[in-house]
């Protein structure tokens, strides 16, 4: 067993026997927003915005990148559950600033070699500002995205927990 | 703007001005955990599992599947951050249970037409356990996935709050 699991298990039970209310949240988020942002450990996207359970879909990957399966899940959102509005947030010291596709690639070579996974784009940022501003462009030129859906760009700053607006 | 674009900016000010010492929280997660689930608006993945801000990556997309780019930020995570315990969690009342990629093929027609397009995989949920574990498969059996990572599945109750083991 992972050394966490046990821990899991039984935070669990208590979550559960509190639960009170959360039963009755509706499936579509009652705010009609979509958040899209890292899988870093130090974000708390509702908290971070503002907004409580239930307002808001959330979407994490690594750098909270606009790739085809968070454009996947932003299309699945707003046409099958009403959203309208995307925050697209980066953030400051991310992970994927610190590394490149060569360096992953050399983290591989030699152990499983196969052109097709020494190839994949992992998505590093090398301008958090300018990686805001391709991914917000990138949904918004998107031919399955609705011209309806406003898209914003965001930098969160983990030392101060501000957003900063990317135009 | 947005409806709640001004909510958002002013309820973040607030956030920041009381950040605290969330601002000393380092980089890798703290409890060496990956929790991967859908973007749903009634999860919280930190609480449900007991876990506090700065344990675990969170990675989320539409049914918490193990698509491409999720496995992406998984690899990314343990190789790059050091996890070495992925948590595939799915959920009842999900909405990739309610469409069929014929569904939503059916909802572009005629707009925008495009071969590619037309045929992307929504990755819909038909069984929920098969769902769970196909996709722990999925990233066990990723030639990139360290076998030293456990992988566990579970499904979580929105009406309950429980966590369900799936093995």
């Amino acid at each position: 067993m992972g050394s966490s699991y046990a821990d899991i298990i039984e935070s669990n039970k208590k979550y559960s026997e509190n639960f009170g209310d959360k039963k009755n949240l509706p499936v579509p988020p009652i705010k009609n927003i979509v958040i899209l942002t890292c899988m870093d450990s130090r974000l708390e996207p509702l908290k971070f915005a503002g907004l409580n359970l239930g307002d808001a879909h959330i979407v994490r990957n690594a750098g909270g990148r606009a790739s085809d399966d968070a454009i996947r899940s932003l299309i699945i959102s707003y046409k099958m559950l009403g959203t309208n509005e995307f925050y697209v947030i980066h953030h400051s010291d991310c992970g994927m600033e610190s590394f490149t596709n060569e360096d992953m690639k050399s983290k591989f070579e030699g152990i499983k070699h196969n052109t097709e996974l020494e190839n994949i784009d992992w998505l590093t940022i090398s301008d958090r500002e300018e990686s805001v501003r391709n991914d917000v462009e990138k949904i918004k030129t998107h031919p399955l995205v609705s011209d309806d859906i406003q898209v914003f760009g965001f930098i969160y700053e983990v030392k101060t927990g501000k957003l900063l607006e990317v135009k």
